[in-house]
């Protein structure tokens, strides 16, 4: 297998990104790695101990994250990104990861590694963490804010067999994002989306509300990317709200101090487990090959994690099971 | 004044809306209560010592919770929420209020209380809770799922009429719901907004994130009812998971337990802070008279709450200074 690595994108790159990739080519050893980016700037960072499974492809140039993406997909033909998708599309890697610009590399896929037959749009699809540790896979969250009826459709199609695929789930649950569970509750795009899924071969279980989302109402939570975002960032902000009323609560007497450090543990490890930041890569589900978006913000281990995935995805077959399923139609 | 109260609408309907009239009955004698509904049911709830300043309108029907609004209105002539809705439109009633069907109070302000010229349609504001306990105004809130630029652009004109004039707020900050906060973020419906709001004779301090409402980012938020209601579901279900979260913390020790009795008062007391449905009543702005709708779990306590706020917006002159700005155009 090899995974093609955006060694230039991220909060951290390229450093956190070379060091993510050294472990993970420490632990796979049947895995090639392919360092997309600045020779002079990542091969010191090897000290000399560059392992077999690691080679390094040059690439002088970067996509920022101000870049808009379109534009600099298109013109900076010779960016560490760019050059992932174009080692993808012509199978030269079985899969690329990159945590840099999230539009840029939605346009990557979309416009170098091309899109599956048959699938309009593809759709950024990252794990949201629940309660029971187990996560639910949304989609779309990614740069594209409006969707059309038909896209969350085919986006539910595509999340239900990478469910089944890389997570070995039997008959994943879909759920479409909505402001209550009734059938014909939500705006025009849910009411006609909701008819289409209806009919969809996926186990949809009808409109599921952002309230107990947490609590894992479904497994595959189908939502424009607009409503998706509204939705992560009021988790993050309220979640960050209530934590700090307990912390105050906490510094409010020496007895809450003293307690303070036995529920301190608990409550970190809960926040944690909210932080979607944290649980890592998310496919870019079809375009034809397989391409992984890490957060900006992601370290050595994310970035390792996000290798781990790609294997899992790649042995699973994911993108030849949803061509199949979209060329049938 | 005059206030007509819709005596059979919520879910303790009549029992404590006629309690909470009572109390406003006394707590204000300039003030004169209409309560509208089963005469039958009402009046053995004063027990014989029915208030001067409260009367009894018959109405011998009710529109519930699951009846189609644009239907029921229409059709259900003698209900209380639409003889409460005539009694503002024949100038019998400074204002009504209501903790029945949403969607139905909004269609018996459209067709009975009838639109003010100029405005396309009118909003539901509730304030939602902030941490500062100051409170923000959202619109729309309301049944209406879909918005289009120039209904956000209108909402955002009434919406700081209304903290201007009933709140007394200097020069309100007006923020637009949305994923980011720069200029062009987000979907079609908020790009165009952005820059309707941009010329409105507002004080538009541009996009803000959901994230940061509980921190009252502005003070009159605008959204369409799909996001507005995505994100008030999402706020409920994460601080409802987080603080389960933290009583679980709590309760794994003695001594966090004896921390706990210390703690929960305040953790309880925050949680309070944060549930908007005990925010009280919302008002439709918008339309040609006073319109307000009462959560439907409303207790004497919040329908007390209810008529004085009538009150301050009826002595505000409200409706006349939307009124006045929209009749300009």
């Amino acid at each position: 297998m090899r995974v093609a690595i955006d060694a230039m994108g991220g909060d951290h790159a390229p450093s956190q990104i070379v060091k993510g990739a050294l472990a993970a080519a420490r632990e796979w050893s049947d895995t090639e790695l392919l360092l997309v980016g600045d020779t002079a700037q990542i091969e010191p960072l090897f000290e000399g101990n560059k392992p077999a499974n690691v080679t390094i492809v040059h690439a002088d140039d970067v996509i920022g994250p101000d870049d808009e993406p379109v534009k600099a997909v298109r013109r900076k033909k010779r960016s560490s990104m760019v050059v992932a998708g174009t080692l993808v599309r012509e199978g030269k890697a079985d899969a690329m990861l990159s945590a840099g610009n999230t539009g840029a590399l939605m346009t990557t896929g979309l416009l170098i590694v091309g899109r599956i037959d048959g699938i309009e749009r593809p759709a950024l699809a990252p794990m949201l963490p629940t309660m029971d540790d187990v996560g639910m896979l949304a989609l779309d969250l990614g740069a594209n804010m409006d969707a059309k009826p038909e896209h969350l459709a085919q986006y539910a199609v595509m999340g239900s067999i990478y469910r089944a695929k890389v997570h070995g789930m039997n008959n994943p649950r879909v759920g479409l994002l909505n402001v209550g569970t009734e059938a014909m509750k939500g705006n025009e795009l849910t009411k006609a989306a909701y008819t289409l899924l209806e009919q969809a071969p996926i186990n949809f279980i009808g409109n599921v509300e952002s309230r107990d989302v947490l609590l894992r109402n479904c497994d595959v939570l189908i939502c424009d990317g607009f409503a998706g975002n509204i939705m992560l960032k009021t988790m993050e902000g309220t979640a960050s709200v209530v934590m700090r009323g307990v912390r105050d609560a906490i510094m409010s007497s020496f007895l809450t101090k003293l307690a303070g450090a036995i529920i301190k543990p608990k409550l970190a490890s809960m926040r944690a487990k909210m932080d979607y930041k944290e649980h890592g890569a998310g496919p870019l589900l079809g375009v034809n090959g397989l391409v992984l978006k890490c957060h900006g913000s992601s370290n050595d281990q994310a970035v390792k994690n996000a290798v781990g995935k790609a294997r899992t995805a790649i042995q699973s077959r994911l993108v030849e099971a949803i061509a199949s399923e979209f060329s049938r139609k």
